[in-house]
């Protein structure tokens, strides 16, 4: 586990912290900020939103989400003990405190979980139709669900998913963003593996 | 111009406005929703920033920055008269009160702006190095600078303009996205045209 | 009908004939430089094959793969009729001599084809599925196909129809290429919108 | 070093070997094949080209171009003997008996090869504007060039350098393609890191 940085806040009304901000672990994986940006807009937070973020990963979604919602709460559900105690690290080190952070497998731990979200994200979880399926039931009405993936296979499934639901206003983005990093002596773009995000509302 | 649309509004706390949720005028920029997330990511705006938007065409930057930033100003820069009354049309669709926009050539028009930024984008303009030049030396310390170009010489000239002054912490990022999009009968990924965003702070 | 240029001629051994070296038509689809490389590497033409266009559109993957094939034969198909004629306008504006141009509907129009393809891409026609199975009862043994598409709908119908037929080896490229354009003053970055390229092998 | 397959074999007309039919060293740069088609497009090679590739890396381009060149040369330069060696493995893998390997650091190694080339490609070498330079001068009247890059202060360099040779018919192109890829249990979409790929004609 790296150390935590005591001194790490966002004071900003703006989204996007730095990657290397975030405590990491390896094989955790952490959505990009450029991404992150994308789904954070997709899901249109208000200050007392509850959002649930399925497969938190290293929990740069709520670390955001916390500090976009002050008066809401964030419920990231993770599988794995390690990863939880990641979220929790990286939500101490940038003080939110609105973050539950739940251990258990989507979709069966679902329904343990007391608020019902108004909004939320799937970034992981398998089989994803189950999921997205499941939270799609806790969702208020009005609510908005957001559901990333890498893969064609989650691209065919979770269209086809949102189209049954059926979610309103569904979108996609491909997010494909290239990065001046430096390697070695110069500066090269490098890409970040595209994103699809999908997103749709629930009408009532 | 094309009506007002009242009943806008986004009471959201993320940004991310729908691009056709604004007034528009043929050929007039627009900058794309997902160019405009990564644009007020690297602003890093606060409550209380002053932020000046240098070309800010149809004027979604100074609306969803006035969003962001309640207890703050948004400085916005136009030459044209009928792209001032578009900027100012979408700041009253999404009751946006603390937009000025200031009708002038860059940099000439700048050294009358009362205010100092501490937030500054610069969408276009020209000479670039000038505009560059006279907004930094405007720029508050610990300010931040954001510049966009979809041109390689002006990603040169941002480049070396930003590396001299000297800017720290300089950043570029190209953005690539993809959206599905109705075209007749199908849903066909279009391209958003990439963008080069460049960003730096201002150390003392 | 615009011109035909008498002095184009392509002496190279490698594709990729520039865009606008071809007679054009408003509307009419043509097959980006950039992409018809990565489709006419997928086919692995030889000097004898014989090639199905089905869609070919302004007729630029004749053309290359004409030249491609000196010893070979190219089938063109094409519903509408002045479509037929800008093709052969392209054929002979490069001296393509092995191209036939059939104007039909696909799959009904494909039985008639005397000759079957040992090579064939498919950039039109509807149902895709029942296009793409057409095309493979009549491909020779060891042959390949190429399908594209810009739609996710395409994608998977065409990915799923691969998969069942069964075709062997089958990839998947999204090319999402920027070139540098013109655009008054100054050469700005345009996206040639992405499409997908999915192949495959016939075993037997 | 890898084993030489001394089964593989390219007998299509079309270019695009897939990249993991080339034995590979660790760290040794290898031009993916999607990137590959582009800079072959770009030189318009002719079936007696005499084609100098400058930093041939894994010699993917010389294998290529070999293929393409039947009666023409490929002089493949690299500084490293051990990638020579590996450039001369892939051609006896692949038949191509047309490429010499010269070891040496360029600019200066070009001066002592006796042919002098009607194309060119530039993967690497430094200081990059010297390179171009000399081997500017020894392109033949109408020849063409080609060069890459992955960072910014190349594409600056390099495009100022072809501008002030004069080089013609400047061309840039922006690769960026993603494939499918397989990762664990799923197919996700992976990034082919951004390249550059720039080109100009000598006209005397």
């Amino acid at each position: 586990m790296p150390p935590a940085s005591p001194d790490r806040s966002w004071p900003y009304t703006t989204s996007g912290i730095p990657d290397d901000w975030f405590a990491q672990l390896p094989g955790i994986p952490l959505t990009k900020r450029e991404v992150r940006l994308l789904i954070l807009a997709q899901l249109r937070l208000t200050a007392t939103s509850c959002l649930w973020d399925v497969g938190a990963g290293t929990g740069t979604i709520p670390v955001e989400a916390g500090l976009l919602c002050p008066k809401g709460k964030v419920v990231a559900i993770e599988r794995d003990e390690e990863v939880c105690a990641l979220i929790q690290r990286n939500c101490q080190q940038f003080s939110v405190r609105n973050v539950d952070v739940v251990m258990g497998n989507a979709p069966d731990c679902l329904e343990a979980i007391a608020h019902s979200p108004d909004r939320a994200v799937i970034e992981g979880g398998r089989p994803i139709a189950a999921v997205i399926s499941s939270v799609w039931q806790r969702l208020q009405p009005q609510g908005r669900l957001v559901v990333t993936t890498a893969s064609l296979e989650g691209l065919y499934t979770i269209s086809e998913t949102l189209a049954q639901l059926p979610a309103r206003n569904i979108e996609v983005v491909q997010a494909a963003m290239n990065r001046l990093e430096r390697r070695g002596r110069s500066q090269v773009l490098a890409a970040v593996d595209p994103i699809f995000i999908l997103s749709g509302e629930k009408l009532e």
